[in-house]
């Protein structure tokens, strides 16, 4: 950590500071420089963070040097993570695509859906039972009736199962039906939730919050893993920014960014990042070519009747076209489909 | 809600659109312009919402006539409403502070800090008990214990209490122990705890999310409301922007737009918003001239060794002097603190 | 256009706004909901584009329902537009790339990289002469000087090239010496420049600005076209948001939102979009995966002693590398490089 | 200025790093943490300015220890300046309000609105004769003969004026017919008009750009005073951001932040950043409570009929009655209109 003194700090306050840096168990290394002096501390920076050092007189700002997660880092672990999820592993050559609706709607829609996705080469099959919507007047899903749908189709077609965690509460009808928990956008940084998937085995799809920082994404993953769930599959499903001819910004800088910076897989929703069904296709080949470890795409066999998110699900034949042609830029990126 | 079809749609679609919208029991009206028809659709705009026209051929965009929310909205209440907690109430021509440390750390401190804020003129006394950390190796917050001492403290000096509840677990706890419950910024659009607290009759300190439009914020409200409890209170507490130079960008233009759109109350957190103590007071005078119905201030008696916040935390001394100022700036709007 | 009526309008306001509406020579229709009274004008909207009606009483809020530009709009011209600049057509089935160093620092690093970026794939040469920075203390460029070095080098190595034009008096400047024109993302909206430009016949390259909506982009487009210049090409190059682990939030969400409405061709420059050489790769894959219709990449034999963004450029042995990787995914999604 | 070494960093590779330190006439210092090498570099940090440092093998980041400009900030002259324009002074305990149409739309117009807006207690009339249009369709400005309208005017009722300059072409016809010359949002960052207006000794006023951080604004304000202009008047404008309520988002944090960072007087325009006029009295009054030197509002007599911005004008009437509001506040924080 480095601190930097105001231009007018005096030696009373210099003094000060270093005496509660020496407190702390650390210690200070003092440079003089033509303009302000800084103080370089070395030791764990652990301490640190918990001591709000700007506030003390003559202080200037405080630089930290290390990043603040650890267990989630290419530092703490280089090689790059495999989650293994109801038989199927992401984070390998090969690219995994999760589809399906929006919401689980009813058993007949969910089974045709499945069926399709999976021809056309999904692995995962997704669906929600529990709904965060933005207006308490919208479908807020079928609860333990859907994951029991989800479930049942899941064995019966053979394909592993994600569906969105809402409450704590929920986890153990999620230990039951499902193979992947979903948190979603709006929970990113509910922090209770975090930790008790933490303390769960299950693997988790981490999605990204809308005005999360990638350092804060990575700090929502780091509850997890700092509870010993070291599961986690990284999801980005766009930011909010000030543009608004799509939905949400969908980041795909992010996927380097994280590949960089974590092991742990990420996979993109290019479906909730643009809210728009004709962008779906460009920019799941993007996040392809990008470098992502996985795909999240929504399906509905009639998106004129989808209780949600009809607008950006695409029909299964069109879906069924898009793996075609994802399978090419997967190759071209040395991957598979 | 009004249907704006392509250019090029076609007499079919614009048919089976139309079937469409009769079927949901609405009235489709039918303006051909010199470059794009129009449908106009009377009757309740809450059948429609949960029906994707967009998806339907031949649509270009639905524009919503009405707003999304109802109970929280100026139409369907004019007058203002106003909150009361423990005996404060909050929505008059009384602006109400709300001040304390971020979080409760011992009896003593929180004690001698009630003190003082109450000396100089806060209403209400707040303190953390579960905190939510962006980082899980930050200092959680005492739970349970903090809840107790912020209740003794408060019966001692005369305040009633403000605390963040995380988990709706947690609601016969806060019910049991504070006179207020604060669902924070991160937690804006946790819907299962919203509905949760709307169950309850215990007023809700609702804090506006990072990312959140002032349209969802209010939506977020609707989820309580919609359950029966009308007693929320909207805090501003500052967006994320691309500006760095304050933590978040406090946005005081929130306060005169939804005292236009809505009859809830709304408050001002000027201690996160900015998140440096030195900008707490003018960006507090600002929201008092701007019309809000009270603050929420962070006060510490040595931020040097606050575990949470430090940097944003008022001295006792400083805080004092600061609502001698603030009363001047209430008695200019017309207002008393 | 659409005008919502507030709840309680007057039959006077309704009355007066009808008559406003009539005598700029348009045909108002009236429709009475349950809740609301909503007013569609018939018309060219020209004409209300510069009525601010939202002012007149008992208006609640203006709708319009045409896009507000026009010759840049796929619906003026469906067929996608081919931009020619020196021999080399943008906006083909060929993914056309423009390279070179950021600024031009001398005859002898330009003539390298020229002859580098050549060899590898690139068909247009860049490089800066005039330098919009940040800070004046940064290099400003070598003017006309650099305008020369460009010219010769890109007549001896046989290639086209594109610098930035900043001040509308170097326009014949620019006509002499290059190739295409670039307004940089500062100046996209200044509108004297792009008037002026719109009077040139010279290709432009006109970058997206760093808040600019997809709209506004667009508008500024319209500018030059509207003035008869319709060799316009767009380039995406980062927006503006929270996000700090890269420089800007390339937003690739463009490229298919662009395509979709309007028919000039649309480039992706990742070197400045990310601000770091790492992330350039993929990001510049995932680009030629969204559809974009060409790139722009930096390459710098040195970057450790590049005047200006050198942490963004690559080596010439890099961008081979990368140009090879791009071929692939141009031919994954039926296109060449 | 900082460098962190990667945690893998070669003695090789820090070898080579110091040696390039010295050779820009540096002095580094080495630091050997636990977890990290950090190299402190004593010296003008100017000279490292233009030394991209961060592309070196070895090197993790590099912090910059000193702020970027240098003649815009406190340290450079600690005592806040005050800017004389035709006789009124800017940046002393008065506040001054400058009103007045946003487009000089005829002669007549404009004197009754001047004359209203003095009468009401305004000290400089605004008025544009350029106009930036997002759409080329829209009203430019009556360009010169505005510019006479506004002289005329401001001698006949006794008003300094302050127009916008749009190209620097015009600045001797500014320096003829204008008291200040406004720098418009959308050209703050056109250097070649900051270098220029900098040669002028006419004060300036400088917008804040829509996507500018409070850095790039007041280094945009050190591009004039770097040419001798130290009259250089800030104006926060509102920036972009996701919330749509408003036209921008009216930052008025900017206030406390530039008066700690710089002496420059700020004044706010809660016209153009609101973008109603509804929201501009309490913006109005939340500015001059946040420490602003001085509002800048659009005030037009008959704002169904202006040529633009009608909906974000006052009338004169509402305009007086805001303008005694505000002298309570100006009061209440020590000061004076």
């Amino acid at each position: 950590m480095i601190i930097v003194l105001k231009p007018n700090a005096t030696k009373k306050q210099i003094d000060h500071l270093i005496e509660r840096i020496k407190a702390l168990g650390l210690k200070p290394m003092v440079s003089k420089g033509t303009e302000r002096t800084i103080i370089g501390v070395i030791g764990s920076e652990d301490v640190l963070r918990v001591q709000p050092l700007e506030v003390i007189p003559g202080v200037e700002k405080v630089m930290p040097v290390l990043k603040p997660y650890k267990l989630v880092s290419r530092e703490f672990k280089p090689e790059p993570s495999v989650v293994s999820a109801g038989g199927v592993k992401i984070g390998t050559k090969e690219i995994v695509i999760m589809a399906g609706p929006c919401s689980v709607e009813n058993r007949q829609m969910l089974h045709d859906t499945a069926k399709a996705v999976k021809q056309a080469g999904a692995r995962i099959l997704r669906g929600g039972a529990f709904k965060p919507r933005t207006s308490p007047y919208s479908f807020q899903g079928l609860g333990e009736e859907g994951l029991k749908f989800l479930r049942e189709v899941g064995k019966q077609i053979g394909m592993p199962v994600v569906t969105e965690l809402m409450d704590a509460r929920d986890i153990p009808l999620l230990e039951q039906y499902a193979d992947i928990m979903q948190i979603g956008a709006r929970n990113m940084q509910n922090f209770d939730l975090l930790k008790e998937v933490g303390q769960s085995r299950k693997p988790v799809l981490l999605k990204r919050g809308l005005s999360a920082t990638i350092t804060e994404f990575l700090l929502a993953a780091e509850y997890i893993l700092s509870q010993g769930n070291f599961n986690v599959i990284l999801c980005e499903r766009g930011i909010r920014t000030f543009e608004d001819q799509t939905r949400f910004t969908l980041d795909l800088n992010a996927v380097p960014v994280i590949k960089k910076l974590s092991h742990l897989p990420v996979i993109v929703d290019p479906s909730h990042g643009t809210g728009s069904w004709d962008f779906v296709g460009p920019m799941a080949k993007a996040a392809v070519a990008a470098g992502a470890d996985g795909l999240m795409i929504e399906v509905h066999p009639n998106p004129e009747v989808a209780l949600s998110d009809g607008p950006q699900s695409l029909l299964p034949k069109t879906f069924t076209e898009l793996v075609k042609e994802l399978r090419k830029v997967a190759v071209a990126v040395g991957r598979t489909i």
